[in-house]
Formats: structure tokens, sequence, C-alpha cells
């Protein structure tokens, strides 16, 4: 068994295999996080460069603790959009990282296919950790992580997305992940934040969230990125939670025993009731200690042969 | 001998022993320091995040220096505190760290009980770093470390602590520290910034250097803290210095042998004249180092059951 | 063979002998470097600091990374210009930085001399990482480093320093080594971007690229410092690019086989065009590559008596 990829720049290009090859190599470095001693040496040596032209304190994180939990030497670049105006740029800044000679890139960028073309310049493997809209597949591979480990399985779940799906690259990642292991997926949200191509995703799409939300498994609530929108529709968040926020209400909808999910970070009373957030079915915090896990085990296969076996 | 605390919160709560436990596990850690490979793999394997919600470039550079010393994996999260609007969201941050499993937090927060409430929420140990004006634990332990040091005890000793009282953590700390150890303790500034409750604090009350100076084995001066005062009072600086500024005349009233400290960063001139801070009686560097020592100490005592030993 | 110096605060002070030892460790260090396990344990348990007053990602990614691979512990400080104000308070930062002990310090800072006088002030090494438009010793070594690997020598050689040497400390400190090892050293740009004593220092002065570049064995060119211009003179983009903008036309003056260089970051279009910047001639990246390396040498050097090897 092994996984023919250099770089994870989504999760479109994966295979079943592919994907259980990486959540299998999760649960031991879930495994490893969970012993006081928590290190390994199989990234000694190794440079990893967390490359983040947009600010996002828990995916850095996630990604720093987990190559420093494998012996890399971890850099953190925080470039500010401000100096980069030009794609060149980008590249620019790729360029002389990678003359630094490290051995991974971790890439996040507003502009969707931003890793990909980082990918084609640089010697080293390059890991998208969110590309404007387009892909985040590190956060579908610890979605599905979390729900296997919970239900144990993936296929044949029903599992709803819901909410903001038009500026969500968590939505979109998640959406091919879940075809491909074969749970049924739909998608809950006004119809003005849904992409226009959505009904091609192998997805159902429902408008209300008492009839998407009908024998769901799984619950997957999105945060309402208000910062991406523009002019016409800003939905009010009053509005926005009374018909679309998980409140006990429409989580009875769903199966009894459904889990509520969140990408994070919350906005407690817009997308998600604090009540559902902390409450028995959630499992909010398990995606977040299963991130550090999936980024180990992704940039251990990406660089080694090796499993991150504690 | 052991230390009974899972956390440490501030000098509150701890008894006569476990300052002295602390103080001479801190000795170690001096030596360690001063050694050319100053490293022991004590805290190998664990993780250490200092979440910082108030910027402190030195307080920061202290604990990730004395994490690193250890061999922790250490992660500054700096975190602004317009991302944090509600005691909620506090929390939530918290919680996603803690899910990331890391061993201990230093926490710093602009509100008094940050650290405490993060403490009970949390799976690890928690220093506090300076909530409000509340507590500094670590602060006051390295003050009583550096005088213990020049003095060969703390106990008796008549200590000064001088200016800005109301606003300041250190002052609290010290306060509480310096009592349980059995100094005397005076504090003297303007009746503007003494804390209403100060005499029931167990300390002397002055309102003139002169007078408080008088006999005093240390003279503990404060930085003047205008960025937290408001409205009616801010005080002149060329008047708060001629009255409350420590220069020569005024160091003067104090023994021929007094120490002079200030926890930094200092305001020359404003709160301590140049000639003074860069004098022979002067220990204010030494603060700094202790500072390392005291956080090594402290992390270790938490973490293990081992010593700092070089 | 040894190395003299206990800092190394500009090119100026050293002798031929001192920078071919440099070299030297250099070209171990870049060996290093292209293994996969890039990592030596020569400097563990030392402290290096990144005292960064003028923010630089690329220069402090660079020694980041050096000290990492020789198995430092390394602390980045960035301290805002905004809270130094004064160089008391300049001094005052080093001091508590040098109370922790640090092995070695790399400090950039906007004033010339400031890594000189903390160099008298703190009891570790110091390395000046660019101090205003005074020296930027490391940057000339790469240079001279990058120089010397693909051409076999540096002496004899035809230098054409272009662009703004006014402003430019990487010109300065490259006057200085290439005349040291016996370049001949041309500066070519406006006359109003050209420093008034800049014909007392070893080199041939030209305001005309067609005549300076005949001949040149290297094409370095400096980056347009707008940023550091006040007032009269402020060169349009256009117009500086017309004249001093290395284009295909303009290279074709020097000799077919001169190195292209510049020291990043570029601003493509303004002082060098993409396809010369992209072109075969282009050392560029390897400039970047030979930074780490020369960057190790140095710190290594400073504080060990061992080599780079891998």
């Amino acid at each position: 068994m092994s996984f023919p990829h250099r770089h994870l720049l989504g999760i479109k290009g994966l295979n079943e295999a592919d994907v259980h090859y990486l959540l299998d190599r999760s649960d031991a470095a879930v495994a490893l996080s969970r012993q006081r001693e928590k290190k390994k040496a199989s990234l000694r040596g190794l440079t990893q460069i967390n490359l983040f032209f947009e600010a996002s304190t828990r995916t850095q994180a996630s990604f720093e603790l987990a190559g420093k939990r494998l012996g890399a030497d971890v850099m953190n670049m925080s470039v500010g959009n401000s100096s980069v105006k030009k794609g060149e740029t980008l590249v620019d800044t790729a360029m002389t990282l990678n003359a630094m000679r490290p051995d991974i890139l971790i890439v996040r960028h507003s502009s969707a296919g931003a890793a990909a073309l980082l990918s084609q310049k640089v010697g080293c493997s390059v890991v998208n950790a969110g590309d404007g809209a387009h892909e985040h597949p590190t956060q579908a591979l610890l979605d599905a992580l979390t729900i296997r480990r919970a239900k144990g399985k993936v296929g044949r779940l029903i599992v709803a997305i819901c909410g903001d799906v038009l500026h969500s690259r968590v939505a979109r990642s998640n959406i091919v992940l879940l075809n491909l292991l074969g749970a049924r997926v739909r998608v809950i949200g006004p119809s003005t934040l849904m992409p226009s191509g959505i009904s091609d995703m192998g997805v159902e799409v429902y408008t209300s969230m008492k009839e998407g939300l009908k024998d769901a498994d799984v619950v997957m609530m999105l945060r309402l990125q208000r910062e991406r929108m523009s002019g016409a529709f800003v939905p009010s968040v009053r509005e926005y939670f009374r018909f679309y926020g998980l409140d006990a209400e429409k989580l009875a909808y769903a199966k009894e025993d459904a889990l509520v999910m969140h990408p994070g970070p919350m906005n407690r009373g817009v997308e998600i009731a604090s009540e559902i957030a902390d409450g028995p079915q959630s499992v909010i915090e398990q995606q977040v200690e299963m991130g550090v896990a999936v980024r180990m085990a992704v940039m251990e296969t990406l660089l080694t042969g090796e499993e991150a076996r504690p």
C-alpha cells in the first residue's frame, strides 16, 4: 500500500484507497499525540515552511504542531496580502523560499489555484492549506476522520452540509471527499449562498433545514463568511439564524445520534446556537484534535515511507 | 518535598514552602542557563503554547526561551484583542488549543481572572503570565529570587514598592509573596494611584518617598502605566518624576546597600533616573536573567518531578 | 587557520584570509543543506535571537533556517520602530535580551552603527543583518560565494553594481568585499543616486549602462529603494527602467557569460526586466541558497571551532 502523490493540492485527484491510507495513518498519529511524549523523529532534519498569505491562527497552529511533533524544523512565514499584489510576486516569494531548500511548503492563499501554481515552480512537496473558495483538503480529511471514528464508517451515511456553501472551500473539499467515500451528501442553504454549478457536484440541494436535515447522520455547519460577501446579498444575522442557524429545534429533524460538526472559528448565535455547539452531539473539539493528526499523517506520507505510529 | 499544584494562577494560594521549593529549583535553572550548552530534555515531546492576548515582547520571550531550554515544543499564539470581544470567545480559543493537546498553556490577558477561567476549561497546566491588574506570579517569584540571591534572604527585609500601585499586577503579586516570606512591605505613591483596599493588604502606605524609603533594603520601582489611565488623573511626567521618580537624592533615604529593582520596560526619566537604573545598586538585569530561570522552574515543576539541575 | 573575530559587524575590518575562510566553510554548509537530513548539532543548546527592528521576511527567514539547521534554539524578536524611539531604548532592549543569556544576536536596524553599538554592550556575539545604509556583510559574503562558485574566483573579475547606490548597504558592503578580493568594481547609476564620497571607495563611476557594463563579468542590480527617498528626487519608474533597468539590450553590453545578480526582493520592470531575472544568466536563486549557507558558516565560525561539514 502506498500513496502515489508528491503534493496534496485538493481532494480532487485522490481515489478512495488514497484517502483510507491517509486516514489510517492519521489514526496512528492520534495515538501518538495522546501520549505524554508526543514526538517522533521521522521528519528530523527536514524543513517545513508555513507560507500563509491569509492569516489563520488555528490552521497554521495545527500545521506547526504537526511538524514539530514529527521532529521537523518549522518556520512560519506570514505574508500580508499588501506585499503581494501580483501573481508574479507570489511566485517570486515561493522561488525565494524554494531556494532555501525546504522539504515541504504549506500554502494558504486567497486565490483559487495558488497552491497548484506553486507546486509547479518549487522542488519540494506542497500542501494546500486553503486557496480562495476552492479547496481545503486537510479540513475535509479531518472531518472524514472524525466521522469515521465516531460512526465506524463514512460510506452510506447521510451528511448534510449547511449554510454558506457559496464561499466555502471547506464545503467544496468535503463534497468531493464524502462522495468518494460513498456518503450521501446534501447541501442546505439559501439559494443566494449556493454556487451555480452545485447540482452537478453529486449532492442533493435543499433550501429548508427541516427537509434537508431529515434522517441525517451528520450535520456539518459552515461558517457564515460575511467578510467574503459584497453588495447585494449580505444576510442579516438575526434572519440567517432564524432560518439556517442550528438550534435544538432544527437539530431534532436529524437522527437522534447525529453528529454536529463545525470547522471553526464559530459565530455562536449566527450559524449555530451555543447550546448545540457545546452539547452532547457536538464533535467540534474532536475535529480540532483530528486536524493535528491528519496534518501529521499527510506530511509524513508525502515526505517518508514511514507511518506516524506512536 | 513536592509542589501540590497543577497550575500557577497567582501567588495567592501558595504557601511559604511552595515558594521556597520553586526558588530552589530556580537556582538550579540559573546554573543551567549559565552553561555553554544551556539545554535539558526534561520537557522533550511536551507542547507549550504561549497564548498572549496582550502583546508582551519580553515576557513572551522569557517563557519561550525557558521552554526551549527544557526541550519542549514551543508555539506562540498572539491573539489580538480585536478578535476576542467576548468571554465566550476567549474560552473558544482556549478549547481549540486544548484540543491540540498541549501540556501547558501560558496565558496573558487584559482581564483579571482570565487564566483561572481557562484553567477550569482545559486539560493541561496553566500559568498566568499576567491577567489585567490582578496577578503576575512569575514576576513576583523572579523578584523574590533576585532579592534572595543578593541578600541571602527575603524575610525581615524592608521592601518599598513605589509608584503606580493601582494599575500594577506586579505590585499585587509582590505584596502577597513578600508578606508570605516575612518581609516588611511598604507601598509609596500618590493616593490617586493607590487601590482602595490597599491598607488591608498587610502593607504600610506612604505618600512621601522620603518617609517610605527610610531604612529600606529593597526599592522596587513600578512602571507608570499611563496607557491604563483614563480621564481625571493622568499625572504629568515632569511632576511625577519630581515627587516619585527614583533619583540619587531619593535613593539616599534608603539603606546604603539597598537594591534597586524595576520589572521593565523602564520609562527612564519618568519613574527612574538613568543614572540609578544603570548604577551600582541596580539589579534590573539580574531580574531579567532570573525571569528565564523562574519560568523554567515553574514549568518543569508543574509538568515533571525532576529538577532543572544542569 | 582561524577567524579572529567575535562579531561580524561589517566587511570593513576583515582581511582576505578571513573572507576566504568564511567562504570555504560556506561551501561545506551548502553541501549540508543539499542533503535530505540538513541538520547538525554544532550549536545545540545555544540560543540565537533574531532582533529585527526593521521587518525583513527573507533575511530573517534565512538566519532562522541557518540557526535551526545548526541545532540552535532560535527566537525571533520583531520590534516595531514605534516602540523604539531613542537610542537609549535600543540599548535597553538589547540589555534585556542579553540578560537572557543568548549566544548570538542577529540585529537589523534602520540606523548605521546600531549593531556595532550593541556589540559593545552585550556579552555575546553580534551579527549585523543590515544597519541603515551602512553595511550588510552577510549579503556581500553570499554574493561573493555565488560569484566564486560560478566563476571559480572573484579576483580580477569586472563587477558592475548598478542602480540606487546611494541608499544601498548591499552596495557598500559589496564594494568593500570585492575590492578586498581583488575584483575591479564599477558602479553605475544616475548621479543623484550616488553617495558623495563614492570616488574614494576604489570604484570606477559610470552614469551610462552602456559604458559601465562593457566587458563586465558580473552585473549586480540593486533594488530601487524608493521608500528611503524623500522630496526632491524620486525617479519615475518608467524613466528609471529606460535608463537603468536591466533588459536584454543593456545586458548585451556585458560579457556573453556575465552573471546577473539581485539581492531581492525584485521590482520587476523597474530595475530588472522579468526575462532577464528568469533568464539563463540569472543566479538570483543561487544567491538565496548561498545566503542560508553563509549565515550557517558565519554563526558556526563565531560560536565554535567546528566546520559546517555535512
